[in-house]
């Protein structure tokens, strides 16, 4: 039952002061001491946030909740150092507390996340703090060597770590599901194939994969189109199991895994294809991406980049750019033509399907989670809420639009070898 | 036959000398005098346009080619004044002097053109002029009044002018052919469909349409999906006849047609569309664009924009701009972008259909140029070639990759209320 404190407007610490903004009101029977230790402070966690409708509750029992809607879900805070933490730097110490269980969320983690960021993307974009934090956001450079770590970093991490929540083909990237009720293997499979008629493949192409993972695709281009692939990687681990299943599928005649970054692509290809690997190139080294596509491109070529992206240039999430993903950045649409516009390389199509990421997190999150004691034993609790974190965090950012997921399709200025329409992508396969 | 005389290389005037260049050779029996009087300044023609493989034939009867490949054309210049302006400017005297028929072309104009551009397109690319005119180029505004008088230049020429060519609907945009070889009159009314498929309209909706041509669009939607629609052009010969077929048709209920500019829209509106009014609203004004769409757009609405793109900002053909568009930019999806993403406008779908303008085109030359003479009683035979030239050449601008035709659909930062693939463009209606 709320218990509505009747305070002054003014005497909230300074925010976005709209007419419209809710009260925060202490909806328990803690007290005075309660107040006295946390009030002024979660009040002033619900003003940066812009005032989402979750409630919070303190070490000392205490609750509150903003006055407007019913709570979507309840923040648990075990200590007056970890209010305060969150305070200083809430969108890098959220993931350092939660991952050390000093912070909890009861109720749906990712729907508590949506509308943090739902409410957070009002804030940003009204504040001045927020666009000089875009302003700064996108200058980070990967070296070669900076790019190595960071990769090892997060794919090195361990295949059977991943083989506990990805598909059977090991597919680490956004699934499409030809229905919204589709599973995940099929979605997966289905993405393959929705890659493959955009490039319009043919027997006997020559594709370049920039970025293969663990070979899912590159197997699928090879067993189902009949191409010849050259897939670039430069994690170890994804290598060394992407090799291992062509040779066991008698595909390694038509498919070569290079242990090389995208600068070092060598030949020329009837198509080039990148899917999941811009998130770690680094807007500075889009001229470099560019300049290799076009350096390879046959005249006729046809080029797919699948990304993760924004709907407007923005800051990474710190957390996950330590903990997670180092040296990550999702570009605008703006961004992306970065790569393209210098070379007149020519934008046929693009496609932003970033509910289907959302629904593809949401089976990683339920693998995860049936697996979380085998989690534990490979690592420890922290690495288990890290890792729940991050899925969470990502099916809220792609619900709440934080993270859009774009499939754009190219070719070379001038080439005409195109589709009349984009029927063949639909039309069922003869 | 070719007769080829024996020049050494080093002899051309200066150029982008790559050790591939053609030589341009003089193929016919004119001799000493012919070369004297035009040789070296056609050599520094063929220098300018990248050595296209076409040929030039001079008043005297003196003609040039390159040595490489077959002419697609012949190109013949009538005076001597008149070559030495088209070096002297001639992104914007190819169109003065053909107008006036101090130039002409013997073969297909379209197919002369498209060389020409892909040539030039090179040159463009490689020269240090093509990257300072493509940094100068985007700075253009179109205050209101000045937005009224281009319009005006070109839209009210007299609807008896734009009967004589355009399909029965009088629709002035690209087409879109479900088929290559469709007519004009279906594919004209298939891109009505395939806009409103894309806009998913439901019966009721409140519709804004920026720039709306003379009505088909806005008629169509309240005919066919039953939507209210606020229609805006600032083009009164337009706006009469768009009127009197609401009347006609008994649809003045449902369409509203309103004199005034984009800027003027008032309202909240389930979807805002605009078809071929942005090559007229200028780079500088897309903040104001973009304002206006996030004003009156409601939170779960959709958008199109449809719009003659390029695959890298640069400048507007010269002549088109002074004597057939005052006014008009074609941007790049880079620019475009700069609509969206201040105000979190998020992408969903970019199709590039650039071949069916081509197409749209041709058909619309086709019934130009059956209809010549009652084009040539109106006005008069510099007219009469000029618009020649203005339909041939934007077929050449669409083959040639000089321009994109991009449709690019949005909604608001954050709205799930989206399709959840694009299967629904292309399943058949019910």
């Amino acid at each position: 039952m709320l218990n509505k404190r009747d305070q002054a407007q003014d005497s909230y610490p300074a925010g976005n002061g709209t007419p419209e903004r809710p009260r925060i009101t202490q909806v328990d029977n803690a007290g005075e001491s309660a107040r006295q230790s946390g009030n002024w402070l979660v009040r002033r966690l619900f003003d940066l946030a812009g005032q989402p409708p979750v409630a919070v509750r303190l070490w000392d029992g205490s609750e509150y909740a903003s006055s407007r809607t019913e709570p979507v879900a309840r923040l648990h805070i075990h200590d007056r150092r970890a209010l305060q933490k969150l305070l200083g730097n809430p969108h890098y110490e959220f993931g350092e507390l939660y991952s050390a269980g000093r912070i909890e969320v009861e109720g749906n983690l990712a729907e508590f996340l949506d509308v943090v960021y739902r409410h957070l993307h009002k804030v940003r974009r009204d504040g001045l703090r927020g666009r000089l934090v875009r302003l700064l956001a996108r200058r980070q450079g990967n070296t070669e060597d900076r790019a190595r770590q960071n990769i090892t970093h997060h794919y090195d991490i361990g295949n059977d770590f991943y083989r506990l929540w990805l598909d059977e083909n090991m597919v680490y990237t956004c699934a499409y599901y030809p229905h919204s009720e589709a599973g995940l293997e099929l979605a997966q499979t289905a993405k393959l194939d929705h890659v493959c008629r955009k490039l319009r493949l043919q027997p006997g192409d020559r594709v370049a994969e920039a970025g293969c993972g663990w070979g899912a695709l590159a197997l699928h281009m090879a067993r189902h189109y009949g191409v010849h692939v050259k897939a670039y990687n430069i994690s170890r681990e994804q290598l060394a199991f992407a090799r291992e299943r062509a040779r066991a599928e008698g595909l390694d005649d038509r498919v070569e895994f290079i242990e090389d970054d995208y600068r070092a692509i060598q030949g020329e290809f009837d198509a080039f294809v990148s899917v999941g690997m811009l998130e770690h190139v680094g807007v500075d080294n889009y001229g470099a991406l560019g300049e290799t596509i076009d350096r390879v491109l046959a005249p006729h070529g046809r080029g797919l980049i699948h990304t993760i992206g924004r709907d407007a240039p923005g800051p990474m999430n710190e957390w996950i750019e330590r903990r997670i993903f180092p040296g990550a950045y999702p570009p605008s649409l703006s961004e992306i033509t970065e790569i393209l516009e210098p070379w007149g390389l020519s934008v046929l199509d693009v496609e932003n399907i970033r509910l289907h990421y959302a629904r593809t997190l949401e089976h990683w999150l339920e693998r995860y989670d049936a697996n979380a004691d085998r989690v534990r034993d490979m690592f420890d609790d922290t690495f288990v809420r890290a890792w729940r974190l991050y899925l969470a965090g990502s099916i809220a950012a792609f619900t709440s639009g934080a993270l859009q997921l774009f499939q754009v399709v190219f070719n070379r200025h001038g080439s005409n070898e195109l589709p009349w329409t984009r029927d063949y992508i639909y039309r069922e396969p003869a």
